[in-house]
């Protein structure tokens, strides 16, 4: 499943293995919730550099179904992805999106937040869910409470969170689709580590380091996770769910993280904010309305090849679908470039000093 | 300017010569309003076979100005569209979606739909925005009463039109910009025939019919269309603006005019309306939802290659961008296969069997 090829400080470059092909790691999973990285084709998601994509488990089983999508051949060929796709467990977004969520260890039942019906999420329907959508790697079902919940609260929540992924693990029957499980517990670092334990005791194929990013600061954050990833079996890939910005990135690979998603260069890309080497531009801002000049200069992005500054200001004013697609574009580019650039840096034995320079660069002031 | 290669009856097949490229005629114009066909990229807009586009002058100078355009390397820079692109004059959409419009013979005064803002058309005005854009085909200003107008009026905007054709002729001097005439005259053909008979007596090196496609019955231009065609020059293109569905534009066709332009592909497209070969198809309608068939089985385009039914309805029940995007790839394809194969048949001597098998098909119970 993976292969560790460097090391550089806490931080490592390998390679990801999926029945869909091979992962460079570090690696950012663009986010296609429902079944498509909104305003994109897969092959301007694939032009951007993406290898891997992630799919939303919640929002696939109201609409349009998983038993539809198995149906019509699976999520690879439903969305025209033929690469590696990982599916989260439907999990984060029932606490987030769905109505009146009752939690019993049993699982969870809550309403559609589309047409209000009741549902049920367990463990083993996040695993049926899952293997109907025929992903790479599913992700077992876990309980996400914030991060400023009562420490009780998310004492109860690993504790079940563990018994949940006992379950999900011996429901699972596709040979041909990893499951990973799923860390919480916090900012607790003893029950990140005692939640750690107890997952790698039951040998996963991989890890992931859920309810981050979810209310508390980044810094507590960027504390956090190089005692969380350190907890983690060293062999297996890492992944680090729904993080974050450019910074939160780097600080994840610094602590030894192999696999990010994020919604940000996407949702932000609709709303005209873009990600740059000098930080993030605005680009309703009227600044921009006669700038001939590309988004940067030296971004080999199809946006920025091709349009000037002046032409997305036009294209946001004007409403046009272009803008939201052409950012989008850029903003994914953004990102796995950063990620390909701190591969070669990790390769290169100058993670840190590569890290360091990103960080100046996007605090300079413009 | 224009090659007449063949004629079979009146349809005609032929090259329009333009300094961004070749068009081969009968043409039809994907229409990028605000220097953008809405949701496709210009290379989605190449691949689906399109030779030329059109712009739109009145929401251009509005918005972002055609200064800015002229300023930011003009409208093919501007858009990325390295093709050819035609003008029209910004009257059609100062008297359909302006308000408060008042004509002179001096020109149209009007508030922008957008804010309000007084602003005048004026012929000199509509060239020097065309000129600024630096599209390779310019359109005279006409005054566009509806067809069912007081048969005083369309006579006084005949006039009219004919006094301001003159006008734009006069202030013209781009000469990397052909500029097209308008005819005028509603259903009155005595009218239509004096028009173009002053018109063609300025020697435009082409022209257009305008104010069809505006309130009347689809009948009553497919009558009038081979009179109104016929009192054009024969050696010049003949420019059918605005029209209109598969059958108007064949009705166009079989008539002798080359070019055409319509926002149905793609404004069907987004609202999941398809145009094929069994006739319009409702993607939103539930039938569709497990359907793995493509959209049509025959049909070359990215969409139809790579999509089910399926998921088209998917991504319009799930209001995802790429549904119109899909859509308008596909109608976009549609129509410009449908001309490829006009010209076909008129080079083979094959037109109206063509056309009648056309006709019947769409025609067909489904």
């Amino acid at each position: 499943m993976f292969t560790l090829h460097h090391t550089d400080g806490t931080a490592r470059a390998g390679t990801l293995h999926t029945p869909h092909g091979d992962v460079p790691t570090p690696a950012f999973m663009p986010v296609g919730t429902q079944a498509t990285v909104k305003g994109l084709t897969p092959e301007m998601v694939r032009a951007a550099g993406a290898a891997i994509i992630l799919g939303n488990t919640y929002h696939l089983a109201l609409r349009p179904g998983d038993e539809i999508v198995r149906d019509l051949g699976g999520l690879h060929k439903f969305m025209n992805w033929p690469g590696p796709i990982l599916t989260d467990s439907g999990g984060f977004q029932v606490f987030s999106l769905a109505s009146q969520v009752k939690i019993t260890d049993h699982g969870a039942k809550f309403k559609s937040h589309i047409d209000g019906s009741p549902l049920e999420l367990t463990p083993e329907r996040a695993v049926e869910i899952q293997q109907n959508l025929g992903s790479d790697i599913a992700m077992v079902l876990d309980e996400c409470p914030p991060a400023d919940a009562e420490p009780d609260v998310i004492r109860r929540a690993v504790a079940r969170s563990i018994r949940w992924a006992e379950r999900c693990k011996r429901h699972h029957t596709r040979p041909d689709q990893a499951q990973f499980a799923i860390v919480q517990g916090g900012l607790n670092l003893d029950l990140r580590a005692e939640c750690a334990r107890e997952l790698a005791a039951m040998d996963f194929p991989g890890y992931a380091l859920g309810g981050f990013s979810v209310g508390e600061a980044p810094e507590a954050m960027h504390a956090a996770l190089p005692h969380c990833a350190a907890c983690l079996p060293e062999g297996k890939p890492r992944y680090l769910m729904g993080v974050g910005r450019p910074q939160d990135l780097l600080a994840g690979v610094a602590a030894g993280i192999d696999m990010f998603d994020c919604v940000m260069p996407t949702r932000n890309g609709r709303n005209a904010l873009a990600f740059t080497d000098a930080g993030p531009v605005r680009l309703r801002n009227a600044k921009h309305r006669r700038d001939p000049a590309p988004l940067m200069s030296d971004c080999a992005c199809y946006c920025c090849a091709n349009y000037s500054r002046g032409y997305l200001h036009h294209l946001f004013a004007a409403d046009e679908m272009l803008g939201p697609t052409l950012l989008s574009i850029h903003n994914i580019s953004y990102y796995l470039k950063l990620m390909a650039d701190a591969r070669a840096a990790i390769a290169d034995g100058r993670f840190e000093s590569f890290r360091a320079a990103c960080l100046a660069r996007w605090n300079a002031p413009s």
